[in-house]
């Protein structure tokens, strides 16, 4: 028998940080704070080749001014760093990639930078580990992609280090949690530095150095969508949605993504949802940004409960306003926590319901393209049915009990299913048809040397798909084949809608599989933006009384 | 268009909470302290018929002082509370029951109250929610089910009510984040007040009120398996389960949960594994309580990184000596945290392997019977297969390209898929067959008016089962029909069992979906305790160097 591994030293991640921060030390000075001249300098003693380094950065706030320091870091110190972050938003991020500090990426979310990450893959600049979902990447944290530094942003720091991250809470405590405790360090970007916190978020315990950054972090209004911009097509869709998901299961815990199918819903919420008598029976609570175009139907009471995954530009007063509505802290402003709100999204939502790129033939769908790596964001954690879940609500239940299926997986044990919902039109953006034979993520596969294509919703997992053509209930089909004709029927003039035969869908129709707007009792002449309770961002100004404060990029007054 | 909603109060969570403080403040002094005979009195203050109350406890720590105070309340006063808990393992959980202070429970684990939760839910005493998984429950926090009092427990507090909870950290950011940010109450009971902590857990901030309580909460040691009583059964099933299974597939990173089966893996990983050369190719990182059978793998260098869901009793010093391999502070101590060791359990584990009581001739299983209504803890979220997952490693590529039927769901696109595997005797506790036609559950369904039965794991997440009788590749099955047969071929002399025709068997096994220890080359003679690379709770403290504490319980030298 060997007795304690006293021969081995088993203090090496403690004693190599030690070394690391007595380095910076000659930066950083009282409250752990360094000055923003010596961010480089302080970067270059604290992150060794190859590190695992995380740069806080999500949809919506960025550690920006960290970024833009590590890349001016000499890449014969700094170099061959394997990033493990949520997204890749900002140039300054594939930079990195350019100079060779970094090698290989795992992340969630790449936005503007898509192209970038597709590119750089190709010419060998950048190693892709995997397209995660944000819940699984963070869980990864505590696993195997666990950061030796990470790079963060709050809003203020006090003369001690602790931090207030405030409405823009996100991916922090998650971030500083895997890092700090496993011996790594922190190094924090502040917008000011204060004598006295609205309240703790994160405690100086769990930080190594601030720093008061030349200019506030950079935050992007990602789910500001401006009324506007709907079109009747994604009214008609909203009102097939309404009638024929939201109503026909009663949803009420569910999450909108990004998109204007989604926002034209919450326009209508008191209009056409308020004259289906739907008030009190859907949407009552929500895991969700602080979407502006939910100001409407919050001003007029439908909602109970809403947790942010993250702020939304513009919209803190708002927010700071309806504290029985959201997550609010003793100071009076939003706690939003990224991963809370995925974890709800997750098990306690009865519904997700999002658009895409791609469709294929099976009901698999993806964002990613040969050219484009955009990443999934919350989807798939979102969008597919969590077995581990065993609490019952009715909207699960009915989805379930729909499902002809069931007993080829369980013999004759029940269970419910979550609604997965997808909203498209027939062809999508560039008119290109979202309907196709095999998705583009089989060819980013190849191109990046990836085990499986990346996929955002497999098949089994979604359960309705919304065009103008109508409604598939895709959870009532008895076989792949029935499957199959259901999505061709509602893929309009595709490649894939045009193999559509007429007897077939009409016989779907009568099996409740396949539902036209006709079927739902939907007027489609009535799909126009009167439908909508605010129909530009000056409406909704007004109708959060002055509290919404939009970007200026959508004023136009 | 409405303007803004000040004509409705939207801070009614806030006033509430405020008045229900303003009565309380009488017992509350510097630093949020009271005392703990005014705890009872303090109570009645801020808890209000009908309440959500969460009163933390987990496996491991109890917020035991609180449990019964909030049990010696004025029940004219306090009634009907509706329990949103992880756990309700002591009798004064129930009590509460009995004596109409609480009505409805929420909750993940019974454990030793098993039988008084259905005893209750019988005679009414108790409405039941739902028995959930604890990620599941933590989401609801955050969705529909958020407390407006919490009722925690940690080790230290500080003057300023900042708490230590260090390696018992487990449930309690999670609870603290959703009571107090959606402006709830939390009130903290801690072993002891001192002027500085070792490090903050949770901020001030997200306290109301801080008790030293009159002894130290209790803990349990529930992951505390004596080597003694490993019996050469369960040591054939290890064998098996690591020859079959861990080597078949790789399996790297993993979870172990209760029981003998994996304690005996554990303490065979540094004898049998090695003598497979599976050092540093299975079982490298893990999700995992601080099992003390873990001793002698880490010793011996098998394992890189643990994350803990809690703390385990006698473990501690054993635990900050081997920082490089578990999460510890800046001080030196653990920080487990269940919410992300489930997280990562379900999503960044490529194997779930654990036991149960019951299992169907589908493959369905439980640990629920009719009259013990015992939770099932993590089992349902680590047991299950994450369709949200999208990074790929090999030993879940290589069990879902295994399969032949993924085809039916998703056409032509390939998934991989966790390892779930059920290891038992074919007669368990008690003799009873592990093996039913009907699983209890649904007696228990109809007892407590559940929608639907409670099943731990579903068959369709199950990949593997262990018996003495061999190994049923589930996951091969290409039908149900042939699911059954492998489950019936494994069984052993349980009614299922003899159903098993023998020519059925032996082609399940020409085609690798049933394999006997024989067919594995598992030489049954060899499974006898010299396997064991400690056979007493003894033997861990001398593989520990004299850093394992043990609890009195289990010392007998």
């Amino acid at each position: 028998m060997s007795t304690n591994g006293n021969q081995k030293d088993w203090h090496r991640r403690s004693a190599d940080t030690a070394d690391r921060l007595a380095a910076a030390a000659q930066f950083i000075g009282d409250g752990k704070q360094f000055k923003s001249e010596d961010a480089v300098a302080l970067l270059e003693a604290v992150i060794r080749p190859g590190d695992r380094v995380n740069i806080e950065g999500n949809n919506q706030k960025q550690a920006d001014f960290l970024a833009e320091s590590l890349n001016k870091c000499d890449t014969s110190k700094i170099n061959n760093l394997h990033m493990v972050q949520s997204a890749v938003p900002l140039a300054v991020h594939l930079d990195l990639f350019e100079t060779g500090i970094a090698k290989k990426l795992d992340f969630a979310f790449g936005g503007p930078q898509a192209g970038r990450v597709a590119k750089f893959i190709q010419e060998g600049k950048l190693e892709l580990g995997a397209i995660h979902t944000y819940l699984e990447l963070f869980s990864r944290y505590f696993m195997d992609l666990t950061p030796k530094v990470s790079l963060i942003c709050a809003y203020k720091a006090d003369r001690k280090g602790n931090l207030y991250t405030g409405f823009n809470t996100e991916d922090t405590p998650t971030i500083v949690e895997a890092t700090k405790f496993s011996q790594g360090i922190v190094i924090a970007q502040v917008n000011e530095i204060v004598d006295e916190l609205p309240r703790v978020d994160i405690p100086a315990d769990w930080v190594d150095a601030v720093c008061q950054s030349p200019k506030p972090f950079f935050l992007e209004p990602l789910f500001t969508r401006d009324p506007a911009l709907i079109t009747e097509s994604q009214i008609l869709l909203a009102m097939l949605c309404l009638k024929g998901i939201y109503a026909e299961y009663e949803v009420k815990r569910l999450n909108h993504g990004i998109g204007f199918l989604t926002s034209a819903i919450e326009l209508m919420l008191p209009t056409y949802g308020e004259e289906l008598g739907l008030k009190g029976k859907i949407c009552t609570h929500m895991a969700l940004n602080p979407h502006p175009t939910m100001i409407p139907a919050i001003v007029e009471g439908w909602v109970e409960q809403i947790h942010c995954f993250g702020g939304e530009l513009g919209m803190d007063k708002f927010v700071n306003a309806y504290p029985d509505v959201f997550f609010v802290g003793p100071d009076g402003t939003l706690r939003s926590n990224r991963a809370f709100t995925q974890a709800a999204g997750h098990y306690a939502n009865d519904m997700f319901i999002g658009g895409t790129l791609q469709i294929d033939k099976y009901g698999n769908s993806s964002t990613a393209t040969a050219s484009r790596v955009a990443g999934f964001g919350g989807a798939p954690n979102m969008g597919c049915d969590p077995h581990g879940r065993r609490h019952s609500t009715e909207a699960w239940l009915k989805c379930g009990a729909e499902q002809p299926t069931l007993d080829r997986q369980l013999g004759t044990m029940p269970r419910g299913k979550k609604l997965v919902v997808q909203g498209v039109e027939t062809f999508g953006e560039g008119r290109a048809p979202v309907f196709v034979e095999e998705l583009d993520a089989w060819k980013l596969a190849k191109n990046a040397n990836l085990p499986l294509p990346p996929v955002m919703i497999y098949g089994d997992d979604l359960t309705h798909i919304v065009t103008e053509e109508g409604i598939a209930y895709l959870n009532r089909c008895p076989d792949m084949e029935a499957r199959m004709a259901a999505i061709r029927a509602v893929a309009g003039y595709t490649e894939i809608g045009m193999q559509a035969k007429p007897e077939e869908t009409k016989r779907l129709r009568e099996m409740n599989i396949v539902k036209t707007p006709e079927d739902l009792g939907v007027d489609r002449k009535r799909a126009d933006r009167s439908m909508l309770a605010a129909k530009s961002i000056q409406d909704l100004v007004t109708w959060s009384g002055g509290l919404y404060n939009p970007p200026a990029r959508f004023r136009n007054w």
